[in-house]
C-alpha cells in the first residue's frame, strides 16, 4: 500500500520542497486522517510501515495509522524513501520559476527523467549538509536529483528492506512522496522512462497494489481506495505551477 | 531518557486505564510538545526511541520528537513497555473504587508490589484478548498485573533491546507509562520492593539518566529536565483517587 503525504505548508504556498523538512498543513493533517479512515473501512490493515526521514511523510503515517487503529505496528525509516532532492530550486516558488525560466526548462526540471535542476549550494538556507539525519551519508548526500537518481537510490531499499517484508506475507504501508512513489510505481508497473513523465500520484489517498509471487502487480497501476477523489487530485497535481 | 506519556482522556476522567488504548487529552498533547521543547533546549537529542504499543505513549513520543526535530529517528515498539495491566479495574473510576473497597484495598491494588487486582474477564469490554497487536502473546497475555509482574516482563526487554542501544553509546528515549517506568527506575536505582510504593513519575517531563559502564546511574534518581514542575506533578500523582 502506497501513501503520498498530505498537503504540506509549502505545497499550499506552491514552493519547491524536496528535502526541506516542512510540516503538514491543516488540510494535510485532515487528508492523512482520512487516508487512515479509508484503510480501516477497506479492512486493509498495515502490518509494517516504511517511511522517509521527512516529517510530512512521518506525520501522515502517524495520523493515518492512528485513525486506522494501527499506530502500534513496527516502523522503518530511511532517507532512500525521501522526496526527490530539488537542488537549487528548493524554497523557490513554482509559478515564479515557470515565469523566469519558461515552460520548456520548467517542465524539463519537473518531469524529465534524467535532467536534474542545478545543484544546491552547500551551506545555503535550504541545503541539508549539516542535518544530523544525513550525517552517515557522506559523499552520497545528493545536492540535486532527477527521477532517474531517485530510482537508483530507492530500488536498493525496496529490494533490501521492503521486499523481505512482502515475502513474509505482510501488508506493507509505504508512506512517502510524489517522486519516490513515482519511482516505485515505475518499477512495479514497468513504466518506460518516457511514459513516467505523465504519471502523477495524489496526496493522502492510499494506493493499493496486490503483488504476485514475482512481485508483479495483479492489476497494473494498482487501485486507489477512493478512485473518484484520486482522479480529481491527479488532474490538480498536473496543473501545479500554472 | 525516560518520558511518561502526557495526560490521557482517562487520566482526566480519573479512570483506571491499564491496557485500554485511550488517546491523549488536549492537555496531554501540550505536555508532549513541551517535553520535546525541554529536550531540544537541553540539547538532549534522542538517537533511538523505544515505546509501548499504546497510543498515549506513541503519540507523546511522536509529538515530543517532532517538537525536538527528531521525528526521523529509528523506533522500536514492544508490549513489554506497556502500562501495568489493571485487570478487572480497567475502565473503573478511581474515586468510586476507593469508596467501594476502602483505602486499604485501594492502596494495595494501586501500590503494593505483589498484589494484582482481580483478573479481567476475557471478552469483557475492556479486555485485550481479541486485540491483534497482542495476538502473538498467546498464554503470556496478562489478565492482570502487579508491579512485580511488570518488572518481570519489562526487564528482559531492557536487557535484550535497550541495553544494546546504550552500549553503542546512543542517547535512548523510552516513552512509556507510570508503572513500566517505575519498574525501570526500580531496576536502575536499585529501589527495594517496599520503597518503590512511594515513587511517582510525573507525565510529560523528560527524566534524564546518565549511566556508567555498568549501566548504573551516575546520579541516583536521575534528573528531571524541569525539576520544579516535576515536584508539583509528583505530589498531584500521589493524590489521585482522592
Amino acid at each position: 500500500m502506497l501513501l503520498r503525504h498530505g498537503e504540506s505548508t509549502w505545497n499550499a504556498e506552491n514552493l519547491f520542497t524536496g528535502w526541506v523538512d516542512v510540516p503538514l498543513s491543516e488540510k494535510g493533517e485532515q487528508e492523512a486522517r482520512r487516508g487512515g479512515k479509508l484503510l480501516r473501512e477497506a479492512g486493509l490493515l498495515p502490518e509494517i510501515l516504511h517511511t522517509s526521514l521527512l516529517r510530512r511523510a512521518i506525520m501522515t503515517a502517524n495520523l493515518a495509522l492512528d485513525a486506522a487503529d494501527r499506530h502500534w505496528i513496527p516502523v522503518r525509516r530511511d532517507w532512500r524513501l525521501n522526496e526527490r532532492h530539488y537542488g537549487a530550486l528548493q524554497g523557490k516558488n513554482k509559478k515564479q520559476t515557470l515565469d523566469t525560466y519558461g515552460e520548456e526548462q520548467f517542465m524539463l526540471w519537473r518531469r524529465s527523467y534524467d535532467t536534474p535542476p542545478p545543484p544546491i549550494e552547500p551551506g545555503s538556507e535550504f541545503s541539508q549538509d549539516t542535518d544530523p539525519r544525513y550525517a552517515g551519508l557522506g559523499p552520497d548526500l545528493p545536492l540535486t536529483e532527477c527521477l532517474k537518481d531517485v530510482v537508483a537510490r530507492m530500488l536498493p531499499y525496496w529490494d533490501e528492506a521492503i521486499v523481505p517484508d512482502l515475502r513474509t506475507g505482510k501488508t506493507v504501508l509505504v508512506a512517502a512522496h510524489g517522486n519516490s512513489l513515482r519511482a516505485l510505481v515505475k518499477h512495479l508497473d514497468g513504466i518506460s522512462d518516457e511514459a513516467i513523465a505523465g504519471l502523477n500520484i495524489p496526496t493522502g489517498i492510499p494506493l493499493r497494489y496486490d503483488l504476485d509471487e514475482n512481485l508483479k502487480p495483479l492489476k497494473p497501476g494498482g487501485e486507489y481506495l477512493d478512485p473518484e477523489a484520486a482522479k480529481d487530485a491527479i488532474a490538480a497535481v498536473a496543473n501545479q505551477g500554472r
